[in-house]
């Protein structure tokens, strides 16, 4: 049972209870006594549990408790949310809303939740990687209130990828490039397409295994279109300052070569879809072939160039020395930053970008940040 | 010029104005405007400067006003600078005493500055990699007090290491083992030395010309020995719960195989030392085709395996395909963190481990995480 705790505990509204969601508030609830969390709402997109004094909840029935209040209650709206919640915001009363949904009507919601004094924590990548009129938003009513937002979790998930830019920032360094695989769905796929051995299965092979294991959305091209890379790319780039204003359309306007051919852009189905991949297996085998001639092999990365301000998400080649030839595997991220400070060497961080147990390690390290 | 700011800023003490001293200095006058700190002391082992209320310092001159005042005042005790500083010390003030020293002397006064209410931050490893009895103290008052001590740039300098080991196990994670390469001399030692392209130069050779290139201590054996490794893998399974009390005389009590022979150990001039290394070139490179012959290189590496709770610091072979062959160059350091959470694939972080420049940036964000 979670104490519900003294009146100076933490207040922590969780937004959305799916695989992340419901990982974080088990790594909540298993916080060491004495808890210094509050949870006083938890909702999915179908109901909502509430009470500001601190909901009661046992790490195996929070979950039935939701949905048998959808019987009685229905979801709250977030803005009505964010008016019961601002009740609670006084001088030393921290409250927190972890939106743990990819809904951009939440994110919609951030620069009146900031406004009414509220921190987000938040994997959910829409707000940060979207128009920057709604980004500009978000960053003046952080800055009005003082609420803050921190987004560890959009980018490699637990990895500090967020936390090790800022740190750069901060201290002086100047970042000259970001160079990464950034999509655990794209280094797997490329890690079991291309490799420094030559020859492997076909494309269209790869996709359906990496489908068939969960690996990619149930639509495949929703990972082959780069959008994924672009919206990291897009959060990254507006961390520094020089790239703050340079991606209006946000995502859309990264420079990003999507693997969808263009003959399949209109199939909705994701069995269709995977099916008639198999037509362009020879033109990807020649990508394929190409590379390791020259003695390279392929990787679907993102890059962010500070200097020339070219941001870009797309296949290249890395020669069979590069760390994303040697060192990658499963559905690792890799990230490099170089900067001024750490010269020809870069700093590189490297691990497991999904998966709900790291990425609620992320929420949750930001979480932290914020006691 | 440092504008002295108004009473809320954050005090902050740097003792210790060598190399990383005085980058971290520079770093400090650098931060953009408002500037929240207020240096109120700097020392070198020779003189002080303090004014409680602010010291005025540009960055061109404080070095020699620091020189000069040594004519007329001397170097202020520690423990009279910590009567001073606890002064300061006043509910909503922080004062953080910034340890950029090596000095054991100022490392035992950890317990006194905490209990005095004023948090430590520093690079220096003395305090943490020492006596058991010296760490369960700054761990007492630390928590008796409420002030923290920050130790980032202890191990990897810049590199997220500190706090990822934190986060993962903040966040409920198992630690299960910690691998890597930990000083920056022994990785460029062995980088040129062992390559997976076998033969190369000898070892006297590769520690003459890593001497000259400043990447040694003056005397070599100071880095062949291993000492620095055991220092860092005692700080690091400090943090880790179950090894908290493993290591009752700290890297004293680490497993180490120190690379220096026998026969030199009491050789007390590092020319000597080099020159005489020369004697047992052909030992290091029997090793060194023994572990080619197997396909792997050798590695001075540091191994935290948690679950046994051996810790050893030592030369070991890793196969071509490893991370620590194929990806390290340079002096970099590289840490692999296995957990339970990470499964089969480690979480791993690599960059350069040491210069000024590096150390000083995670002094300072150390010091961002205190604002
Ligand atoms: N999974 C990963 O490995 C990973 C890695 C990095 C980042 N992320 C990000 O983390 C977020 C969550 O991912 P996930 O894998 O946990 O997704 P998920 O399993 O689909 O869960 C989403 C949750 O949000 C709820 N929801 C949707 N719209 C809502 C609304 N308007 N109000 C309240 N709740 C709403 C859903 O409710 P119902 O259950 O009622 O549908 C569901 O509980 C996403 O932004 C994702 O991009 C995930
Ligand atoms: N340099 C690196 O790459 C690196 C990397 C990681 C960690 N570190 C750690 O960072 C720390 C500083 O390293 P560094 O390279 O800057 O060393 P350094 O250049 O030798 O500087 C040490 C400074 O400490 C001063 N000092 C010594 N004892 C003192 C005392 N009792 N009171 C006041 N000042 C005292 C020295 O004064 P004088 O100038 O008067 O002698 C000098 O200014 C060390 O603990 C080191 O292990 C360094």
């Amino acid at each position: 049972m979670n104490a519900v705790s003294s009146t100076r505990a933490i207040c922590v509204a969780v937004v959305g209870v799916g695989l992340v969601g419901s990982e974080f508030i088990h790594q909540l609830l298993a916080f060491p006594t004495p808890n210094p969390f509050r949870i006083v709402s938890i909702s999915s997109s179908k109901a909502t549990l509430s009470s500001l004094h601190g909901l009661s909840l046992s790490k195996s029935g929070w979950k039935s408790d939701l949905t048998n209040s959808s019987a009685t209650t229905s979801k709250q709206k977030v803005s009505d949310l964010v008016s019961e919640l601002s009740a609670l915001v006084t001088p030393g009363q921290k409250v927190i809303l972890v939106d743990n949904t990819s809904s951009q009507e939440v994110a919609s919601e951030y620069p009146e939740i900031l406004k009414a004094g509220i921190n987000i924590i938040t994997p959910n990548k829409k707000a940060f990687s979207g128009e920057l009129s709604l980004y500009e938003k978000i960053l003046k009513e952080s800055m009005d209130s003082g609420a803050r937002f921190l987004n560890e979790a959009t980018v490699g998930a637990g990895l500090p990828i967020i936390s090790t830019l800022k740190d750069l920032a901060a201290t002086g360094d100047k970042v000259l490039k970001i160079e990464g695989v950034f999509s655990g769905t794209m280094s797997y796929i490329f890690n079991e397409f291309s490799t420094v051995q030559g020859g492997g299965p076909s494309f269209s092979s790869v996709v359906r295994i990496a489908r068939e294991k969960g690996y990619t959305e149930p639509h495949p091209a929703d990972d082959l279109n780069g959008a994924d890379v672009a919206r990291k790319l897009t959060i990254l780039s507006r961390f520094i300052p020089s790239l703050l204003s340079s991606l209006p359309s946000g995502y859309l306007s990264v420079s990003t070569r999507s693997l969808v051919p263009k003959e399949l852009e209109d199939v909705d189905s994701g069995d269709e879809f995977v099916r008639r991949l198999e037509e362009f297996d020879a033109e990807f085998d020649k990508m394929r072939e190409e590379a390791f001639k020259e003695g390279s092999v392929l990787r679907f990365v993102g890059v962010v160039d500070v200097a020339s301000g070219e941001i870009k998400a797309e296949l290249q080649k890395y020669p069979f020395t590069h760390p994303f030839a040697t060192s990658l595997g499963g559905s690792d991220n890799i990230i490099m930053f170089h900067t001024e400070r750490y010269g020809a060497r870069p700093l590189i961080v490297q691990g497991a970008g999904a998966g709900a147990g790291v990425t609620a390690m992320g929420v949750m390290s930001d979480l932290l940040k914020l006691v």
